[in-house]
């Protein structure tokens, strides 16, 4: 078993996730609906820390929340005590032992905050210092780089949102979440083309990664699998951010990996994403309406119909394949990234 | 005048800004204190979100308020309205005229939250919809590159933490934020050191920089400078997070530049420096104390003996110059970065 096998089961995951979880969920939201968190706190590293941000703007924009992303050396290293008693304390990880995403959810039981764990191991450290637990059920990942337990995190965000307040049951967010395994598998038959991308492409060693709105994660996660697995300097930015100051990057034949789905924050990138190609820019472009998309360099395809809200769990996977097969074209192993290991244990 | 005065002028900004500034930092902290806030909401772009990061751990440490930093395209291109009635609002802006920060002001206002614009343009939009506004008074500045409105606006923040409850008065934070313009001149007399290191440097085009804690704000905004200056592909990461994944970028060879004045945080990042050496990746490192630092690889020193909590209005100034050099040996021109403008409007 593979990255490649562990790309492929997200469909699965997701389900099981799905089945396995309501009592959990429930439990949750009675919890948070009763209390009516004033802000969410959320702590997370690597790639939990883009299912977090995946967080901000789900809660922030169905659910009314404003969400912090938790500096947790400030509790670790100065021994900070944050106000955290009328807030939701989330602490997203894939193994749950890192001890810094810990502390934080530890100071918010303290304080009695409701504290909740995301993580894949039920019997982890992060999940005993919970007051639930939001088990994964993503089977065990082997894979150094982190897949499918990602989009099981944000998966997890999702069915939290839609049990919130304000989370929009009615307008049919249960109906979308359980069509997220339909879409994922639709996304997955993008390989072949990712393949033949990624291929010609064995040569990149760098390039921005621009996202904007729910896929601002998705760049986020883009670039990190980039840089882990084909040892690409890809540097993540928003869309807007990226005008702010790094556009001066900008030269012909500059290479741009783009998350541009159709919806609101297309709307919003297009003058950029027009303005790179007038540029000289060598764009490539992941899309759900190649009509749009024209013009704007070379398309991965997701499949239409997507909720928008939910982009995020789908848009990954041309990424995700793109960034495996550039690693295999460029002779490397992505099993086996140099220098890191599965578990990282900051403090 | 030019982007090398504008660096030299600093000392000179802070202290306007000390001297300027006294009833409305007052009158922000009367508000404050008296409303006690449940958490600090900061909209912010480019330069002024690093303020904002910086703005997270000081807070956070020293005033024991969670900051969540905003994602402006959450409400203007998804109408989100999250909840700020009991939040202090602040948005950060040089020119004070990007609508998406101004937007995010003018929610807080609407819901109730005590609205704060931190502002070089006392008569911008921004400052038009807060209801305190704390201009820096840096004069006007004339390059692209930010650099003393960035320190000063780090300046402002560490105002309102000095006075805010739980800020430490007693503690000394008003002397302390009185020795910044004498710490800020000394460090400018790094100067021969970073342009010669620079000069051997003329052919950097890519690199990490690394920072944690307070200063992983600076190493956010060093990696800025080096991108819209001198082209240079830098990849910000605090160091915790750099250990969880792109560590695999790691090769002989690689280069580091790293942000680690005496403290916490040194003493936090300790392992990975060594460990990049021993990798036998050249790295440039910023440190207060030689001794310390010894095999970390070159140093750019700072002065030593400034309180932890300001070190990054100091720690940024060896890497504004060593940015400023090295776009002059790479034949660029500092004053005139290609592509962007001053004043960014992102909606």
């Amino acid at each position: 078993v593979g990255l490649r096998d562990e790309i492929l089961e997200q469909p699965d995951a997701v389900r099981r996730l799905l089945a396995g979880s309501r009592s959990t969920i429930e439990r949750i939201a009675a919890a948070a609906n009763r209390r009516r968190p004033t802000f969410v706190l959320i702590a997370a590293r690597g790639t939990s820390d883009h299912a977090a941000l995946y967080a901000q703007y789900v809660f922030g924009i169905r659910n009314s929340l404003v969400v912090a992303l938790a500096t947790p050396s400030a509790l670790t290293l100065f021994g900070a005590h944050p106000a955290l008693d009328g807030a939701l304390v989330l602490g997203i990880s894939q193994s749950g032992r890192s001890p810094d995403i810990v502390a934080v959810l530890e100071e918010g039981r303290r304080q009695g905050a409701l504290t909740v764990a995301v993580t894949n191991d039920g019997a982890s450290p992060l999940a005993g210092a919970a007051d639930e637990v939001v088990e994964l059920h993503a089977g065990v990942e082997r894979a150094t780089a982190a897949t499918k337990t990602y989009t099981s995190q944000l998966f997890a965000v999702g069915l939290m949102s839609a049990a919130l307040e304000g989370g929009d049951h009615d307008r049919g967010a249960s109906a979308e979440l359980a069509d997220v395994g339909g879409w994922l598998e639709q996304a997955l038959t993008v390989e072949p083309q990712a393949e033949r991308l990624a291929g010609q492409d064995y040569e990149l060693s760098q390039c921005v990664v621009l996202g904007r709105g729910y896929d601002y994660a998705t760049a986020r996660e883009w670039a990190l699998k980039l840089q882990e697995l084909a040892h690409v300097m890809a540097l993540p930015f928003s869309a807007a951010d990226f005008e702010h100051g790094p556009l001066a990057l900008l030269e012909p034949g500059f290479r741009v990996l783009a998350v541009a789905p159709s919806g609101r924050s297309l709307d919003a990138q297009l003058p950029l994403l027009r303005r790179l190609q007038v540029e000289h820019a060598a764009s490539l472009v992941v899309v759900s309406d190649s009509a749009a998309a024209r013009g704007l360099g070379q398309g991965l395809n997701l499949p239409s119909g997507i909720a928008e809200w939910l982009t995020p769990l789908v848009s990954i996977v041309p990424g995700q394949l793109f960034a495996y097969h550039l690693t295999r074209a460029k002779g490397l192993d992505p099993d086996r990234p140099r220098t890191i290991s599965k578990v990282t244990e900051t403090r």
